[in-house]
């Protein structure tokens, strides 16, 4: 899951021996009117119904750090405490992975470029039809953490990945 | 409701005709050892808990600033997230003050110190023993609420109002 306010990215993948499929990829859009406590309400329910459909049976997002912009990063930590607690609320584990090792995980490098990872992502999932970037950019936060599961694990088990 | 990761205080009071009393105040807190989604998600219930103890008729947060300090204020924003939420999933409006605003209910300027709030709180709400100073910062913060619903309203309704 890539949370956003504005726009909460999300992208369930099937993990099965070596072999990574789409599943699904989306966008949560929030209206802009709304009073916060509302906007992020609409976020977590349209998450949750998103868990409810699509079952998957572990999840993950992107560690972030934040920037100088304190009311974005404020805006931000709020989307994500409404993303966290949509999968909390539905007894999913949450793993949190550095944007390098996201980076790592798609292109290969840590300094890869964002536009690096959607070209990587078409290789790796053929046949996604990407809602959007930051649907992209779960997409990828997934694939991080199947093959994370895959290496902790020491096999790929059949899994459900979503993020 | 004065929102944070680690202690997140409420406070409940009754606003009736020109008097406010206290009902009830409290802290939460949440086991730092625990992952980030479990720490939301507990603070998130333990608040729907008091909400449906306490049946408040409306609720109330401070704006917040944020700060330079960009993963303390991402960890503020998740915490508010998962408070605003509480409120929003037991149908309540929440009411949001600017710190100065807070400042100047219950003091009467805008400039005031936090130990002349907490000094203000034994004067304003008799009898209330404070749970601590996150607990009198929610309670400063229904005093808003109710100050605001009251000249919103042209009148003091009997309500009860949690913050």
């Amino acid at each position: 899951m890539d949370p956003g306010l504005g726009t909460t990215g999300w992208g369930v993948i099937r993990a099965e021996g070596n072999r990574l499929t789409h599943v699904a990829n989306g966008q949560i859009k929030t209206d802009t009117t709304m009073p916060l406590a509302r906007r992020l309400w609409n976020l977590h329910s349209a998450l949750i119904d998103v868990i409810r459909a699509e079952k998957p049976d572990s999840s993950a997002v992107e560690e972030v750090l934040g920037n100088s912009n304190a009311q974005s990063t404020l805006k931000l930590g709020q989307a994500r405490g409404a993303v966290l607690l949509a999968a909390a609320a539905s007894g999913l584990i949450v793993g949190e992975y550095h944007p390098s090792a996201v980076k790592k995980a798609v292109v290969g490098t840590g300094g890869a470029e964002k536009r690096q990872i959607q070209a990587m992502l078409g290789h790796l999932l053929p046949g996604a039809k990407l809602s959007g970037p930051d649907a992209a950019d779960a997409l990828a936060v997934a694939i991080t953490h199947a093959h994370h599961l895959a290496s902790a694990e020491g096999m790929m088990r059949r899994a459900r990945v979503m993020a």
